[in-house]
């Protein structure tokens, strides 16, 4: 592209590093910024400085936090014997905002991927370990993608802690609420059917 | 969305004021950030900042410029004598990576669209009259959008340059090159017949 500004160039740049944003939606959004009010873009800068400077991740279960210690794990209303397993922030955002869960997290960071050279000790798994050792925790509930990678991960987790006496629990893999069973993939559909389950105990919490 | 940092909310909602940028993707893009190095979103936030704060539009043709007359205009090797009206800088970009014109531009900055309020005062007309009447122009070549608010708008100029002794001229409108005509839309593929031209000429500046 031949930009005939310099600082042009170098935003659209900086831009176009962030991920699915090539260079044409990079000179999109930078003259879309230089038609608002220059207050547009200083809030967006300040926004992100302000996040990679003070952003916090909870000590207690990696979270993305402003304090030390993060919302969830310091709530009071919050049950501190049920710990939720979870790839990243995102799936403890998509988890809340269901609003069917009443205990806490623990954020491992990714999950074990021998092709993205991802080992488990880049993942926060000892300290959930040590978590499970020396508090009284009563369920651990695997919440990791319904992949391999997630499969692996939840075994070598299961692996370290089955001797301690928890109740280790993965949640529900079957078919889509809503889904039309014609439209569901082959292997969900025939894991859900040797899976199945008591038809009172499926509507007893629901009802 | 439940945030677990407002730190993290404010740059997700500042990302997610760009077009076409939703909360899922702009919060993408912040956790993106967050996990390079902080010198990444700073070197970000420092060329948005640098572009607002000093980018300049060139005095004579408008387009975006890091001086008061940007390089196009100043460059010696170019034949100020040939306008090409343009609707936006983007629009210079694409004409000037072609590498088929060595004119100067001018930059509307829009065209007239009356559902989105914009008219021709809003847009930079009076200034390229200004230019036509006290410098020796010899040609006008109008290259807006094919489209209905281009067309008025093509039409809105040629009335005001009508009475000077210059050529107005528009870009061809015809069936691209490399497309096969069964995939070419009607109304293209009727005007490009109707508005056919001699063989010889078509090849003329090729060869």
């Amino acid at each position: 592209m031949n930009f005939s500004s310099k600082l042009l160039e170098n935003a659209v740049s900086e831009m176009s590093q962030l991920p699915g944003i090539g260079k044409r939606t990079a000179l999109r959004l930078v003259l879309f910024l230089l038609q608002q009010p220059n207050s547009q873009t200083k809030d967006l800068s300040n926004a992100l400085n302000e996040l990679i400077e003070h952003v916090i991740l909870c000590e207690s279960c990696h979270n993305i936090s402003d304090n030390k210690i993060c919302e969830i794990c310091t709530s009071s209303k919050r049950d501190k014997k049920v710990i939720c397993v979870v790839e990243d922030i995102r799936d403890v955002m998509a988890i809340e905002s269901t609003g069917q869960f009443n205990g806490i997290y623990h954020v491992l960071g990714g999950k074990i991927s021998p092709v993205e050279g991802i080992g488990p000790n880049q993942l926060n798994i000892s300290s959930l370990v040590k978590k499970v050792n020396s508090n009284q925790i009563s369920e651990i509930i695997l919440a990791l993608s319904a992949t391999m990678e997630g499969d692996t991960t939840n075994f070598y987790i299961y692996k370290h802690l089955e001797n301690f006496e928890i109740k280790i629990t993965t949640i529900a893999r079957g078919v889509s609420v809503g889904n039309e069973l014609e439209y569901t993939d082959e292997v969900t559909l025939g894991r859900s059917i040797v899976k199945r389950i008591l038809f009172e105990n499926s509507i007893k919490n629901i009802l």
